[in-house]
């Protein structure tokens, strides 16, 4: 590997007009992380020191989405091409000496190991003017042609340029490129506009450094790293291309998934060995499963941390800052968010669980709600260890109630309830001889006579 | 395009024994619209003037369902071929000058842009006695060949007459024709049924035309316009080609369908532009959704107007009559039907609003009920602008709460209240000391005795 | 067929190791049921005498397994080849004079037809000393290939020591063989372990037959009957191919599935014809479904009868002994266990009913809750014919609700309610004035001084 520097340029200038979207079309996600950020993310990986987006229409989405990143913006104010746009980076790397990787905001599922060979190929010793990356697509269609032996380029040539014999070469130009900081700016610099769109193209780089003698190099990878994302169909191939994926490497990693094309893992879930995974579950970001967990059908899970042993589902919804210590067990048409449930702790049916601790062993019952939420701030919950709620039970936080208590079907309960103790907020049941048969027989004949 | 009038005569008189079903073939769904109904509207988009159903089992289930369509029921009581069944429809069509259509009520994909095309062949200058609707399917299987030059046929023939260069043709009779009124009555009298089955087969009046010198054309279309439905399983084929053709038109809209397999169209969903649709959406008839809503996975969506920005899931249930206003939001475990959802107001979990009308901005608490059936008759709730109904509430209709009104958890409300009050329905809450841990200790024993 | 008695000798004795599983791996399900039962019971349907499973690391969990089978355990406590490890079983039929059928715990699809195809094979007129069960796979990747004429084998050899023309050989090695109890034992006996690996193999006892001019038949079957599973991946590959199977079987049997592929059978479920079942339903083991039921979209169903026209979901959840009698209805968010609807009753929201009964025509409310369990012991509620549960009812059993009774809304039930009263168990509700209006003026003056 070099250890010089290493910066990247992402072009983000585009219109996206196919999108048909007000938002800006790098930050649309692919398992739920904007596809900038996956970029982002695989560049650090492959120890990236610098980064530049070129931004154009709604740039301040995108300047937004990149809060939390070390890069730099630059501007391309009026759309001339893809190698204008690399050139528009030129001054906020100014005094940059290293490597540079010129790649787009939507083609955003290059892997970090791509790009270390890409760089490794640039320092090998023929020292090659720039490396670009290829590609051979099941389907050529109009894609730009390398023409290459021995991994140096002799030729890049326009689909609709290509003679017969070059469009029977399947090695395709994916647009990705990395070159010395140098060679990037001074190869584009000469790179002319002289074709019909008026446009200076970024590939032209090669076909310069090539008039100067200067070897080329092209490097491949798989077709999925470097599909391109300009409609929402497309959107939807790579998010499927990357479930695919990610499905193959949990059943890898000793996960059961019943139905692995309905299972929607999220960028960073997390899921050990021996999970079982039914059919129809999705997850959103920030989920971490432990040994040994059930998930079953029909659940939506985020932001939620499932200990070993856990049953959660059918129809469970988790959300952010859900904990399900050991064996705990959420059941159907249950909601979590920002609560807590000990060890072995079970809420089967019908349950909302909000800012709430619930101790080891207890029992939520059936409709349990806690009512953490006055219209304006949020309450909490504790629950003592080894203590049964009553079904239907309404909690109105802030609440406590101890260890081992009781609280009887039913209640609204407003105050603290003692361990050990039963509380009960129930009003006398009282019986009306008769009157539903009065009733009855009346609303029939009102109904009948409708 | 002709001026003349066009009429359609609808084969629907077959068994349809390997339905297996007791509802007639042709009323069997596909988007959950019956496959009759698909053919009726494509021909009203094509401004056809004229439909006969020819009718046999289970007539009286096909009169039912099209009972609001214009049409005319003609009845073939023997199976005598489908030249015979096409024939029965022409004491329905006595005096109607112009042309007619002959297709099948189980081969329901038939687009109007083909009707119109074959129409408008009919009347180019060379007049053919008729027009015959061919397709090219990857498997030939043992479809009737159509063998032509030009778009003219020179001979229609059954894969198994069929010579071994026939068979090699792969433009196949899809039996959908088109012919002058006349042509069509005219030639289908002469074709005779000297065949194996002693039946009147309606290709056989091409060969009857081509015998007496008259040109019969061609036209092409895709393979799926003209799939049939013989079984549930391909019922199940031409269900699944059409979702995925409304799938891939929503994406090019500008909808966001992270797992595009998986969400479920009715055949009148109207989506907007920028609306993300998670996986595990089915939608029934008569749903529209304006730009910017959110529809989470697990959503089962039917007769309901979703608003700009709104939110609806995930596990939303919205029944016919359910009006989402401009960013509300139906949460978790909700069902919602004839019922409107103000401006910014929420219902996020747990929650049934029936025959209900939520004001702007207002709260419903987790576990709110809306009583609106007494077992006879079903009453309205009206919630007021800002009101903020507590947990765990049952709201027996009619009743009306004011604009800013509080109901307090857990009520069971059946009388009004004001705006601005707040209204309570609450037992004391009564501490028992000690009885739970009486209680525990007994039954534990009680358990292990067992 | 033969009359010779029939044993199989199951080998189960590998580690398993890319399971990643503390589960042994012939107990890993398809379609929710272990692949060592489904070959067991597989075998049974093929009127198998004796079966003996021959197991090594988790031996424990394998013995579990078959506790309620009729089978006898050999252990293999060396890992010595598949030919030594169906010897370990010798013992175990010592006496046995039939047939033998040596196979594979994860190789779990072999069907019944297959098995007596081969028995009938080994008895034709020409006796081979073994039947050898071959596929044809769409990748031959590195199977041993079976090189034959006429079904009789003249060379079995392994992919990597087979020459050109043998590869180009697609009949495949199962692995499955049947051979006379005499010849099973008798030529294994005469392999030898001179191979790279020191091990004694299966296959290597017809290589010994041959050699001894023993004539050796190959059976055929299709390639899914003998896919074996090594991974959660072939585990999740061989799971969706029986779907789709079981799928195709109740589409033929008249069962509208509108998106086959998100339908979840169960190893047992029985539908009848007409039954309409919407996306995304998993089936339990112990489900039935009269003709006539939908099951809507979003359901989770197991051990529940459901009866002839009944409505189920969309977001059911019927449980182990759920019985829905002709025309009920349960509608969403709904959980059954251990509970009866009677004829024409409905639990049409939010509801949960365990250990309960409900009478013909009964109507229960919104939000009813079954109150069966105080934490050590069950009890059961009892709902008579016609009655009406008012929503957000607690029923706290043991309870009984006669017929025709009606309970108002929000009560928590404690008590017994006589045929045709009305039972009501509410406090009083009260207004404080201009309560609301005050504390939201507070409240929202606190929250922006935040």
């Amino acid at each position: 590997m070099s250890n010089r520097p290493l910066a990247a340029i992402i072009l983000a200038a585009g219109q996206g007009t196919r999108m048909k979207s007000e938002k800006h079309k790098v930050l649309h996600p692919i398992a739920g992380k904007p596809m900038l950020h996956h970029l982002l993310d695989s560049f650090a990986a492959a120890n990236i020191d610098r980064s530049v987006v070129v931004v154009g229409v709604k740039r301040e989405q995108v300047e937004a989405a990149v809060a939390d990143y070390p890069v730099d913006i630059a501007v391309q104010s009026e759309q001339l091409g893809t190698g204008h746009a690399v050139l528009q980076a030129q001054p906020a790397l100014e005094g940059f000496d290293g490597d540079i990787m010129a790649c787009f905001g939507d083609v955003p599922m290059v892997q970090p190991e791509t790009i270390s060979a890409m760089v490794a190929r640039l320092h090998e010793d023929d020292k090659p003017a720039c490396v670009v990356l290829g590609f051979r697509p099941d389907d050529t269609k109009a894609y730009g042609r390398i023409i290459s032996e021995n991994g140096l380029i002799s030729k890049m040539v326009e689909h609709k340029d290509a003679s017969e014999a070059e469009r029977g070469v399947n090695l395709c130009n994916s647009g990705l490129l990395l070159a010395r900081s140098e060679d990037m700016f001074g190869l584009l610099a000469r790179v002319d506009n002289d074709n019909a769109q008026g446009e200076y193209y970024l590939p032209d780089m090669v076909t310069v450094a090539l008039a100067e003698n200067r070897a080329c190099a092209v490097i491949e990878c798989a077709e999925w790293e470097v599909a391109g994302v300009n409609s929402r169909a497309e959107l939807a191939a790579v998010e499927g291309e990357w479930q695919q994926r990610r499905r193959a490497q949990a059943m890898a990693d000793g996960v059961s998934l019943i139905a692995p094309e309905t299972v929607w893992f999220s960028s960073d879930t997390q899921v050990s060995s021996d999970v079982i995974i039914e059919p129809n579950v999705i997850f959103g970001p920030g989920v971490s499963i432990a040994s040994g967990a059930t998930i079953y059908g029909h659940s939506h899970i985020e932001g939620a941390t499932i200990g070993a042993n856990a049953k959660v589902g059918p129809f469970a919804r988790l959300r952010p800052g859900a904990v399900m210590e050991e064996g705990s067990k959420v059941g159907n048409f249950v909601e979590m968010k920002k609560a807590t449930l000990g060890k072995g702790a079970k809420a089967n049916h019908l349950t909302y669980l909000g800012d709430a601790e619930v101790g080891e062993g207890a029992n939520i019952g059936a409709g349990t709600i806690t009512c953490n939420y006055d219209g304006y701030f949020k309450y909490k919950t504790v629950i003592g260890k080894g203590a049964f709620i009553g079904s239907n039970s309404a909690l109105v936080a802030p609440v406590n109630i101890g260890d081992g208590a009781i609280v009887g079907a039913g209640a609204t309960l407003t105050k603290d309830v003692a361990a050990g103790d039963l509380a009960l907020v129930r009003a006398e049941q009282t019986a009306k001889e008769g009157w539903a048969d009065r009733f009855n027989k009346a609303s029939a004949k009102k109904k009948a006579g409708k």
